[in-house]
């Protein structure tokens, strides 16, 4: 996307050193905007934990980079099985939630593993993981096509007025390669000249939709307007929101919806007031392996001073303010399960379907599980 | 309740000085402890809408006090009818979700108005007014004492491990005179050593729950735990919550509750895993004038700001950080309504009662409307 005119993706390859992979900093923004370079595993590995780069998609394709400057440490006393296999599990250990991550370290990896001569490594784990970038950018895509879709079918009845779309968290083209998942449509629905308006859920602890959501969209000329995640009930209830449309670290073959914590709680109060709920991912985030998600997937827990505190900026200085008593003990979980009940189908790039075991399989047919 | 050893209430009358109301300054808590003197309408308006005060019952008795420095203002050139009448319109427009301050101040404007000698009037209004506080107080104390038998049922099977409440906002003792409204339960269940344990809401965007909720449960050592408004639903999910309660701005004849935004998300949340959830309000809180709490009820919108940024202390300051981009729009309802249907019960100072309207009927029989 274009941020001040010049065209970025969310990750790329230094075009002056091909050994430094370069992301967009997303733990400074929208205070500051700027780059990373990720140099090793481990500069990976604490660049996803430590959220400059996150989003399900994007973390993905930040550990097939990792795997690529994984095979840079190969020397001739490394033994090549091992080093990969430790790489792997490492990069994977970051994050549990998200399938992407896993999905695509292992990709490269069992690339690499049918390679015997190391040499080749290097080169073979840069194709795939451009291959995934690539693959990722052009799902995002498609989502946005197959979305807008469902948008426009509302904007008929609207008489020019926008199309107002609540979304949590930021599943937009900085979670993602470009584009976004649940901002594809909207991106779409812009190219298209279709009105559309964005309610923005703050999305806390981390505030991705405070911080990276609305700056996004500020910077494609998307009218917005940031809300506590506490309102989106009382705008659901007041007819004041159209469609919702969020990300989804991880859907099970029965259709329900890991993403983060919150998603839940719209999803109730768009059902409640019949609104449309709709999930968009790339297939890579199904996990057909997994039925029931409230007891199958992982829910990742985090630091309390997440909660305890805020980052924000004052005084010309991004600042960590603590927003509780000093002693406060805090809980912080990451994300929670939408059950297929509440959910109106996915937009995947190989179309819409319903949250219904049958649909998903039938769409993911040709995907070996 | 006692705050290192010293018994305080959220509002009282100056002890040396009699034309001076005093106040805990709830702008500055957990960060600092201290009081803020309210000398005359002006300063009671700026106490309310600034949050310096706040919580239904004891913006009422803010309010109450209000009408006594009224009086005070009152000389021989004074067209007395009017000068109250302004008054009470004046700190009646301050806020308008709740009904407690219409009530209070209302109250005490009647009683004022049958005086005939304008050298009565102060210490009339100042007997209302501290009858009405000691009044909520009482209030407080025997919401607890029916909470509590809800607490003490759930506990039975409990083998000694705590009762998880889940609360929103602050509708603890801060909010009120003494003791609470939702917390009023917990206290009371701490006093019987019936183990407890709160989930508290931070309650965004003016973190209520982070700032005030933990805060005072903290001080009365009772065990808690800090989370973002989006976990609630993770956690009843989970079976980790065994009952909400929360406090209520204004509750209608139905059975609806209208209370801080992000309550109808909980108890959404609450239905959908069965787990009891209850509104907590002294009588004053009821408008039985109202039936359809969303179509009827003014839903204040307060300032942008409030949403686009976070009171919190760093560096030994409290500090407002701006968390969006610097031309972030934003959307601000202070209050949402919860359907009667989601709501459980009641529990009020005359006892607890379904959320029916024949119900609440029979309850306030003796009210006059």
């Amino acid at each position: 996307m274009y941020i001040d005119g010049k065209d970025y993706r969310a990750i790329w390859l230094n075009e002056n050193d091909t050994t430094v992979v370069m992301v967009i900093d997303q733990q400074r923004l929208p205070f500051f905007f700027g780059t990373k370079e990720l140099r090793s595993v481990e500069d990976v590995w604490t660049a996803i934990r430590e959220m400059t780069v996150r989003g399900a998609p994007l973390i993905g394709v930040a550990g097939a980079f990792g795997m690529y400057l994984a095979t840079l440490e190969i020397n001739t006393r490394t033994n090549v099985h091992e080093h990969l296999s430790n790489a792997a599990r490492y990069l994977i250990s970051c994050r549990p939630t998200a399938v992407n991550l896993s999905w695509a370290v292992n990709r490269v990896l069992d690339k690499l593993m049918k390679i015997p001569d190391p040499r080749l490594l290097s080169e073979a784990a840069l194709k795939e993981a451009t291959e995934i970038s690539d693959n990722e950018r052009e799902n995002c895509r498609k989502i946005g096509e197959y979305g807008v879709k469902i948008i426009e079918k509302i904007s008929t009845s609207r008489n020019g007025a926008p199309v107002n779309i609540l979304t949590h968290c930021n599943a937009g083209w900085l979670a993602c390669i470009d584009y976004g998942t649940a901002t594809a449509p909207v991106y779409l629905a812009r190219e298209k000249g279709i009105p559309v308006h964005v309610w923005v859920d703050e999305t806390r602890p981390m505030n991705q939709g405070a911080r990276l959501t609305s700056w996004e969209l500020g910077k494609q000329g998307v009218p917005y307007t940031l809300i506590a995640d506490n309102s989106g009930g009382h705008l659901m209830q007041k007819g004041m929101v159209d469609l919702v449309i969020v990300g989804c670290d991880r859907a099970t073959a029965k259709g329900d919806v890991a993403n983060k914590i919150g998603t839940y709680l719209k999803a109730l109060a768009a059902f409640d007031n019949k609104v449309p709920f709709y999930a968009a991912l790339p297939s890579s985030s199904f996990d057909l392996s997994i039925g029931d998600g409230l007891k199958e997937i992982v829910i990742e827990e985090r630091e309390p001073e997440e909660v305890t505190s805020v980052l924000g900026f004052s005084d010309g200085e991004i600042r960590t303010v603590r927003i509780s008593p000093e002693d406060a003990k805090a809980g912080n979980w990451g994300f929670d399960i939408t059950p297929a009940r509440l959910v109106t189908g996915f937009i995947t790039e190989k179309g819409i379907c319903r949250a219904k075991e049958s649909d998903i399989r039938k769409m993911f047919s040709d995907k070996i599980i």
